[in-house]
């Protein structure tokens, strides 16, 4: 993309624009707090109508996304992010129904108890109130952040890349459509304006206390500055280095799948297994089918001492290689003396993602479950499963590995807080 | 107290002190998130027993500290707040014995349900890591919070005011003797041993990660700068300007003991109502009973228009008023054109506390609670009741107006986070 007229703003242009955006979003998420759900669901289904109505334009805008990119020789996997055809728009609608058909998490009760005065106490959801997304090349983000954010009652300000800003401005066109046939307010919704980088600086600092949460979608360096400099609560997780962990008591005919599905299915998402551990206590038996598996999987293998001499294909693994996250056709491997080590070996090296261990022994399992301090902890399964819909959530903005508030897949519940409503019946508190 | 040595230790050295705490708190942490709730007990009840044990040297301690703060002119009220004699130690431990007798909430299921492909997934509490405390003069702190975080499973760094060093030290002292006989570590609760004001800024950026939330226990001025500092989360709120709301749809003989309990039960507390609003539909059978009870109690009132021709002794608010925490015998009345003002009056000059409607009108009450944006909202009781034990919550470390997290009264729950365990019998996802 060329420098823009908004590039050209001055920065203090910039902050004028961010914190009027902040000020609109701020009165919208008040006032969409007590949204009915049937408002925010007609919204959905209208602004997926125009996404399907105006695809041809869609595809349009994204092709001058993509001429762009490529006269700026952006590489093929980029482009493929950047891609829309007919076919991925249709995609992104159904999504956005998807998202409208889940249950409205905003007044529901999460607890009730009743004191023995008589007070009735409930904590009920509600909306979080601003949420700040700030996303890189995909365009559909702008689709499914704006809707997930809807659903839960909160305002979104989308900071999409400066790549897919003629997309992200034609799909974000449906989206306040879909707002305006509600009667909603549009600022609901809204995309930043300018693609000047400052813009993202101003959201970091959370707009004069009107952005509740940033979500970075994107890359680590992305993630990494999102997490360095915000003042606000950030739901992210910088890398996903999940482990699985093969231990003496696992059902080998069981763990070899699993650990190849872990690897291999898809190496290009945070809850792929990009090392495995495997117990010294059984290693002699489950080392060689583990590593031959993975081997004729395609896969990579850089392993310790002992998995090198199950098969010379085998490349020597470095301290290095403990803490890299691949995302790609690579594992590593090494051999452990028991769960202990397993769990330390996770506790320095992980990224407190998802790590799963494959043991048909329950105290094993246990010691295991209780001791990672993980998002997600699965036993005798694959850590592909580390996904909201998967879950069964339905559809999730992103998985957090921070302990606050938010921790693993964030849905639409996780994007709600809550407050207590407490009935009484003329009780007063003595002294 | 005088300027002590470790007052003169450079920042360099402060920075070196605070991080190595960071450190120890943080391996603490790690060993407290799996040790058995019986060890986390004895701890407790161990601490409790060197509490009354060592009550003589404990007020031998708080003399020290009492003398300099007399010294010093601090005001009476000050001096009663740092002021320990037998029954306060006495009162003291047995607050943390009534810690030790709350359910653990570590390991305890938040939710469970099994996916289509028999995953079955469990949202369990795990500890939150290590919580920061910064208090100022009340001695007492240094007990609960260290027993609440210990509780949870958490690692506490405390760091109380200079006026309380002596009181604090010597109360450490009992729940580090607590945790050696529990044989758990002692940096699981550690008193800051430096007065150093720059202390408190390196708690506020962290220390290196190792800090996971920060709570501030004192008045508003360090809540205020806690809050603008803190480079990590923050469980406080700032003031409680609290609003009782008598609707025209009241019971106006269970309305007047309300107000007057919600103002004047104690007004130096965050759920003490600052500001009664009356409504107009309503105002001059319901104004004058409220206005008098008030009165007689003892009561100033300061009143609009309306309310000032209800009685002679009531003076006129100022536009400061609406936005004043009087903490005091003093009250502030508005008369309001029903339901929809007072939500907009609260809106405006509320700080999302806590707030009442007395209502008959279930519409009307419904109403109010699902558009007041505040941690607490009541119907037909009393603000004061805006309290952790109150809740059943068996203690609380405050009250919380931030809605990530932790909101309302913060107990022993809210000091937890959760992880997912998703046990399977070998499923792999499919592609």
């Amino acid at each position: 993309m060329t420098k823009s007229e908004t590039n050209d703003a001055g920065s203090q242009d910039v902050t004028k624009i961010m914190h009027a955006l902040g000020a609109r979003a701020a009165a919208a998420a008040s006032e969409l707090a007590s949204a009915a759900p049937e408002a925010k669901n007609f919204a959905l289904a209208s602004a997926a109508k125009a996404l399907r109505g105006t695809s041809a334009d869609i595809v349009a805008a994204n092709i001058k996304d993509m001429t762009a990119a490529r006269g700026a020789g952006r590489p093929e996997a980029f482009l493929d992010r950047l891609m829309l055809d007919g076919t991925r728009v249709e995609a992104m609608a159904k999504a956005v129904e998807d998202i409208a058909a889940l249950d409205d998490p905003v007044g529901t009760t999460i607890a009730a108890w009743e004191r023995p005065n008589g007070l009735k106490i409930e904590r009920v959801r509600t909306p979080l109130g601003v949420i700040g997304i700030i996303y890189e090349s995909r365009p559909n983000v702008t689709a499914d952040a704006g809707a997930l954010c809807l659903k839960a009652g909160n305002a979104a300000i989308l900071r999409g890349g400066s790549e897919s800003a003629h997309s992200a401005r034609a799909i974000a066109a449906c989206l306040a459509k879909g707002l305006r046939e509600a009667e909603l307010p549009e600022a609901a919704i809204q995309l930043v304006p300018t693609t000047d980088r400052a813009a993202v600086g101003e959201m970091l600092k959370g707009l004069d206390g009107t952005i509740d949460v940033i979500i970075p979608r994107g890359g680590k360096s992305l993630i990494a500055r999102v997490q360095q400099d915000a003042r606000v609560p950030v739901f992210a997780h910088l890398e996903g280095l999940c482990h699985t962990y093969v231990d003496r008591g696992a059902d080998i005919d069981a763990a070899v799948p699993i650990v190849v599905n872990a690897k291999m299915r898809r190496t290009g998402i945070c809850g792929s297994t990009e090392t495995v551990l495997v117990d010294k206590g059984a290693h002699e038996d489950y080392l060689t089918p583990i590593v031959t598996a993975l081997l004729d999987a395609g896969c990579e293998v850089r392993g310790d001492e002992a998995t090198r001499q199950v098969d010379s294909r085998v490349k020597p693994a470095s301290e290095e290689d403990w803490s890299t996250e691949y995302l790609d056709k690579i594992v590593s491997i090494k051999t452990v003396d028991g769960v202990d080590e397993a769990i330390d070996h996770i506790a320095r090296y992980g990224s407190k993602h998802t790590d799963a261990i494959l043991t048909e022994c329950d105290g094993t399992a246990r010691r295991f479950t209780s001791r990672v301090d993980s998002a997600i902890v699965l036993v005798n399964t694959s850590t592909q499963f580390a996904d909201g819909g998967e879950f069964g959530m339905g559809a999730e903005i992103g998985i957090a590995t921070g302990k606050m508030h938010a921790r693993g897949p964030v849905g639409v519940e996780q994007l709600t807080s809550f407050k207590y409503i407490v009935r009484g019946t003329g009780q007063t508190r003595p002294a």
